[in-house]
């Protein structure tokens, strides 16, 4: 049987499950160190969870019909599943803080690094509506990337106050703000003639006066506009420097984020050289799970793989184990059994099941880099001993084969 | 937002996950001490990689069609997609020795402890077609379950070899072999007198002769036949015994698996009060994947959690952080937020982000099952000080903030 693998979906071999693993194990240590608990749910959803998704989201969902005709969605993102989680429950005490590690699939044209189906690390923080929860959530997002090896010079935070940016447009007399938002979010892959001229037809602002807006970098620069959503703006930059995370972070107006359910905070991780997507994203969405206002990100594994390979921060992840049993006779595969299994009590180990030559059974050895090799023989085993050999000096030695652990 | 879950999914709280956790570990921490390493797959296959997996699996397919009009189905198991991924990779060394675990759907007929979605452990050993492999396979099933911590008195291993039942039927003149396998491996279920009218159906064979055959619970007793298979079944059992498995395993010919991939060795874990359906269940696919004979098994975790619960194994997993940072007045919180941080490079640590009464927190912490409570006040920062509360005995002491680790 010779099968294709479906377009856009990826085959984890070993050595590319090394690398998820990798990545998994510091998403899962660094939201633990914060207190945050792992949750888990259906990868299939009703498709109505997801009206709030923005406009992209909803139109790359793989969707089926259950045998009754139901249309059912393959999760595109995990947030509205929180939501619909926490309406089951009234009994948690807040805050609630959850995150994840999940399989998300959607449907979108194929790119360099992006296939059809990935793995999001989502951090929710639930209940509570003051910065200090945006803060943590936020300085998770760089913590993680910290603990993957990226530093100052490899990433940043932007960080937008949506209340601000909406309010700036009601000023203007901006009516269909949403749709204009939307124009913000794309505003750097589309260039500025077709931001310009997008803008046009949305609304009859002053483009230059927006323009500018977008260029602020500064709280400083704040001091002029008098905007709902400054404040908690000011308020979480505190917070970001309480947590020493000020450094990574920094004023950008142009990020919306295409989710229609953020309310306020909204920010991305992108790697400095500009060179991919964002590499998380998030904010606050306080009108999404009744009860329960919120606060989370999300960070894909495709592009945050894209960067580490460029800032050639994913060591070499090889298959380990700490033994490997040899045998010279068929005979003797009783005794290395029984050795091999002694050994595991404390070791990973591998013995041959090959029945092959010592040399191969060596070679192979060395291929799944065994920290050393036990030869079972019947000269040594005569005198209850086996030989050790030490993979990386080559040394042998004989040992008492009840000595071995 | 007030949305349902689709029927047959489940939701893991952090209270759920736990259990998910405690269970994939123990899969994760045995096939890693065997020298088998962790493979990953998509969730979407094309629907023409199942030919082989029997009447059943095929049926219970979610199945949707992409843009292109292509049929594609949620993996419902994963043994294909292995052979899939081998066609693939001719580099390989022998033995290819990979596990998984690995989310799986079956629209099937809603029972207690069987949803739609479910998670299976695999665990396959590929490219040798020695008994030995089949054995260690066997044990890695054996051992995940006393990692689990069952015992003899819980759970046993029924073994049949293909080949036997076979060529025993062959014998008898059943040309119909794979149906009467199938009627079989139902036997159990379906009660005798549903078996022998089936079986009329199928072939016009002394149901008395098959019935006295499928009893044998004994090497000793093959020694009347003289079937394929049988050298391999004894060879099969030396191997186990090395092990120190054997005491588990017993002889059941009327194991067939429902899966038409199986060429000798097969081989199902069940619980022995027999309330259950079976754990785990695999065995030799010789030809599924070609230059790679197989054995593997694989084990979900619906039934083993109903066998774990009604054995009362599983543990009491709660929430737990090393530190829970709580705060007196607002202006603290930047410092509290400090002293949050130091604490976290050695420590899991939640601060409070409520701004509550210290009561109210106390009491959080209590909930979370922090070990230790930092009280951030102004009377000991003045000091440099902060008191550490012991949540278990309630006895506090004041401590330098900077001794804090």
């Amino acid at each position: 049987m010779k099968s294709e693998k479906v377009r856009g979906m990826k085959d984890f071999y070993p050595e590319d499950e090394r690398v998820q693993k990798y990545i998994f194990s510091a998403w899962r240590k660094i939201a633990e160190k914060y207190g945050y608990s792992e949750v888990d749910f259906p990868i299939l959803e009703n498709v109505d969870i997801y009206k709030k998704s923005g406009e992209e989201v909803p139109e790359q969902m793989y969707i089926l019909k259950d045998k009754k005709g139901r249309k059912l969605a393959l999760r595109p993102e995990t947030t509205p599943t929180i939501a619909r989680m926490l309406g089951f429950r009234k009994d948690l005490s807040k805050p609630v803080k959850w995150y994840s590690v999940s399989r998300c699939l959607r449907y979108e044209r194929m790119q360099k690094g992006r296939g059809r189906e990935f793995f999001q690390y989502n951090v929710d923080c639930l209940g509570l509506d003051n910065m200090l929860a945006d803060a943590e959530v936020i300085t998770v997002g760089v913590k993680v990337m910290q603990e993957l090896g990226l530093g100052r010079k490899d990433f940043c935070v932007k960080i937008n106050n949506r209340k601000i940016i909406q309010n700036f447009l009601e000023r203007l007399g901006v009516k269909k703000i949403d749709e204009v938002l939307r124009l913000i979010d794309k505003k750097e892959k589309i260039g500025a003639a077709e931001f310009r001229s997008g803008l046009k037809k949305l609304c009859k602002i002053d483009v230059v006066e927006l323009e500018n807006f977008l260029k602020i970098k500064n709280l400083r620069d704040l001091d002029d506009y008098d905007l709902k959503g400054i404040d908690e703006l000011r308020e979480l930059f505190d917070y970001l420097k309480n947590f020493s995370v000020d450094g990574f972070c920094e004023i950008d107006f142009s990020i919306t984020r295409g989710f229609d359910y953020y309310t306020g905070t909204v920010f991305e991780i992108f790697d400095k050289s500009k060179e991919f997507r964002s590499v998380a994203g998030g904010g606050r969405y306080d009108d999404l799970a009744r009860g329960f206002p919120g606060v989370g990100f999300g960070m894909g594994d495709s592009v945050l793989k894209l960067v580490l390979e460029d800032k050639k921060k994913i060591p070499d992840l090889k298959k380990e184990v700490d033994y490997f049993v040899a045998v010279t006779e068929k005979e003797l595969v009783g005794k290395a059994i029984d050795i091999s299994e002694k050994l595991r009590k404390e070791n990973n180990v591998e013995i041959d099941l090959s029945f092959r030559s010592l040399s191969k059974q060596l070679k192979y050895a060395d291929e799944i880099n065994a920290k050393k090799t036990v030869i079972v023989g019947p000269k040594e085993l005569k005198k209850k001993k086996v030989v050790v050999r030490d993979m990386f000096s080559g040394r042998e030695k004989k040992v008492k084969s009840s000595k071995l652990k």
